[in-house]
């Protein structure tokens, strides 16, 4: 291959620019040139191209969110979505495309591999629920950018004698929840995978304020239940001064961690080296510490949820 | 004087640790003793006391929250709260003491001041708003988190080319919006001292948009209105892709900045002098670049309003 | 088992708070008394005990630093070393013992449990280079306190042209210099187990100034080399404006990442579970991100390295 | 004026790049063009100019470092180098100059205005030690990264019974020491500007240790002395495990606080308010948090020393 394309796609997460200075560098090392898509397939189906050279991503690595940006493309899901997509990269010498996304932009990129465009997905999500791989690129920044948010709603917590309810990202997974609230030692996780019961919440609280605890944190990923609801719950059937903070979208930001960049940079290289073998139809992921290529027909309509292990410990760490 | 006591009050901000420390080690090279006072005026009503020695406040300084908690006492506004105050004051041989706190909690030390109990107001809020000093000790560390939070949105507004409303602290008072704001380069700052109509934005958010800027970060004090609502009447009245993030409690904790920690130190010794002089009924708060002691009573009442210019310097580089 | 103790050896590292917090809360929960021994062996050997209840944990989670703190205890590496410790633990009633450390702190542990003490081992260092593990307690987060140190030296490198050369911790490894070298984009990345001349770095150096880039970073582990004497051999032989930072110390401070908390969470808690269950003379370590028990004299002698691979991606990331 | 350039001189400091971004929408929003000119007066000399644009500074008000580069120029100190520099401003048709810097920088300032180019001095560097202002742009993220080192030092100090030594920046000013020492509750600062004599520092530490204090942490601006020596020194008087860290250039990098993005704001615009009403050989700064223009003769040769006030403070609260 002579030349590929690299694109965003879904939510942005942090490390995500890392991901595309590796995937140019390594690249460019292997004598293919690189051209940056932008607004992810949108940008692919109107042919909004830019090259990407070693120094124009000189500077980016440590970047939050993607110079390419992203955007959620319509067009791309109905059938002549990914025939335009295809006619894009064709005319503009476009012979093998990295997707750094979710498990919604690999279907695209499956379309494009039927398609014969060979397309290689790398998992770029902060929710690390994606199939075929331990981490996602944006998981652990993200869980720290919470893991700083908890404790510093502990300190008021604990100042004021209140009970915090603390709403993090997760429609469907409960890592965040989990890996931030294990972390910052919280008093109780509400995660979608294992729903818990209100009366338990509510038992567990009244049991430490009975043994002299007179604060609390409790971490709510958004699949599990609205933080506002939850909250107000809790002070009508306690009686205790409850505060509910949404942490929102910064968790989607900031500059990756190292964990995040190091990962970054492992996968973008690898789906470079991959479309320079010619191969496509893959996706990257990180598996036991190595890196792994799979087929992306078997990653997709599945789940990596969170092992029950870690909410076993998380209950027994919060007594 | 040979013992006095220390109390937080109100609502906690970073560095109220810094200050107790401060009130302490001073108190002590002055040779009195330090007694804290748990929860506020509520502890000081029911003799809630610890002593305090130069070890026991050894690791404090860089601590978010406070860790003789705070409160707000009901008790302490009726007739009687005073006199019981002073009873258990007395009862426990405390000369004088020093209150760390905003407004509300100065009334309780200038009564207590009226019945013979010399009290100090030092000033800890993070809303800046206090009349008689250039700023209140968690201010500074509160616009840090602010900034980080719009730095972080910034990321993810700029990626997904959107409008992001972000509702800080500040109920009476736009400094948080306004410093967080301008140091963030916000296109927007809506406070309550300088209403800006919803046209307004709207009219700065679509000039933008005509000359290619494709994302906004709009900062609301929540005393200028309620971010979600403003967000949804950006989003039906521009169709603008426009998202709502509510700061939230997180702006209370965390480690004092080097401001906070500096002014604490400064406002907490001085403090302590004052008493050692035997000296009550005063603020001790930080006028350009000076420690200064006042009246309680010139202070009340009044409050420290953001300078108009600075509103004006905001609007003019966010053209 | 029915009282365990718990101490900590060797460098101390961000995290070993979280897992006494870990096998004190598991500990409990599974029934046990559980002992805190000050300054690891030296303080076994006195007696420097103090009982670790639920809420003396409580808020320790997220400091840096260890509340037992940590020394080097010369008379536990001489013949009565363990004995005196045995015969302390046992008039003090502790029945097994979990050490919380790197490689020499193990050796106590496998002597005292040959003289029939249990004693589980838990990898606390920022090194990370024990066998029998993929991560250690500390090092993501002395990844991260380096990672932000690079970046704040790349914004200087850049805004005058000059080459920066970082020196950081791993006397005999060279994980931290190469995790925060890759996470960072540094041009060069010197360590002890893959030797490069400095003819090497400086031809790399050199095509890099012919391409056009102004400045560098090159990251020195400690055991690869003097930072001092590697940036005036630079300034000597290529004449570019070569400055050095010796990061120091500060590598081993500072609030747990979310990783190493997490870690600490597992392993400390499996460290009292093992206990409870009568076993000793175990290492607790994390492989393929599960929790694993192997015996301790397996692991000692042999050093966890960096793999090659990352080292050929760096150099292909830095082009 | 139609045209003014603008250009940074001397160590870079955080808030360089947010006093640009001030310069330019100041400036056009008043109606002019304005150039940024690279690497100080040397491209000043040279002509190396690139005109910056609204959207050429959209995203750079939280970067650390500047844009426009800097360096030292010897030929602006000799006489011809004035005279070429006017040449160049005169063909590019720039009117006027802002520049960004230290005293250093003032000097080629001055100069230019007297041969008739308004040249007006914005003061950026982290020493803080400019008279006319009472802050420097950087000064506050300087002593914000060095408290950050402070807090994890101690970590480590703490766990390991040790004394530190931190050095920091500060040739010939005890600023950032002071500032840094204060916040972080260091045992004794060192600066120039108040001489301690070593038998003090000596002193205080074995009065701290008959009282039972096992760590200090003492900070030493590099002015008044090497960190290895003092520390050399101490152990070899005292005996104590003594450490030494040299926090070096990362003190220069970073996103500029909260304090200091702001000061940028204020003083970029008002430099280039100052140029469209024709006035040049002024200097502005930042005095009882008012923004005042002063002539630029007036503050050379001069410097802003740390009030000893604050100096006595730090030893009463270190008792």
């Amino acid at each position: 291959m002579q030349k590929i394309g690299v694109l965003t796609s879904g939510g942005d997460a942090p490390g995500m620019n890392a991901a595309i200075r590796a995937v140019v560098r390594r690249g460019v090392s292997l004598g293919m040139e690189v051209v940056g898509v932008r607004r992810g397939y949108a940008g692919l189906i109107s042919g909004d191209f830019a090259p990407l050279s070693l120094s124009s991503v000189g500077d980016i690595i440590q970047r939050g969110g993607t110079i390419l940006r992203t955007a959620r493309s319509d067009r791309m899901m109905q059938p002549e979505g990914p025939l335009e997509a295809l006619a894009q990269a064709q005319a503009a010498g476009i012979e093998g495309l990295v997707v750094i996304g979710g498990d919604g932009s690999f279907r695209g990129a499956l379309k494009l591999a039927a398609l014969g465009l060979p397309a290689v997905g790398v998992p770029g999500t902060i929710d690390n629920d994606i199939y075929g791989t331990d981490l996602t690129i944006g998981f652990d920044t993200a869980v720290n950018t919470s893991l700083d948010a908890i404790r510093k709603i502990r300190d008021t917590a604990t100042s004021h004698d209140r009970t915090f309810v603390m709403e993090v990202m997760g429609r469907n997974s409960g890592w965040i929840a989990l890996a931030a609230g294990l972390a910052g030692g919280a008093e109780s996780i509400l995660i979608p995978e294992f729903p818990v019961s209100m009366d338990e919440v509510i038992n567990r609280l009244q049991r430490g304020s009975e043994r002299g605890k007179r604060h609390s944190v409790i971490i709510v990923a958004e699949g599990a239940g609205q933080g506002f609801k939850i909250g107000e719950e809790i002070k009508n059937r306690t009686g205790f001064d409850t505060r509910v903070t949404v942490l929102g979208h910064i968790q989607r930001g900031g500059a990756p961690s190292a964990v995040d960049a190091m990962l970054a940079c492992r996968l973008g290289a690898r789906a470079a080296e991959l479309l320079m073998e010619g191969r496509g139809g893959l996706f990257v992921g990180q598996l036991n510490n190595e890196v792994v290529a799979q087929p992306l027909e078997h990653m997709l309509d599945k789940h990596r949820t969170v092992p029950h292990e870690l909410v076993e410990l998380a209950e027994q760490l919060a007594i």
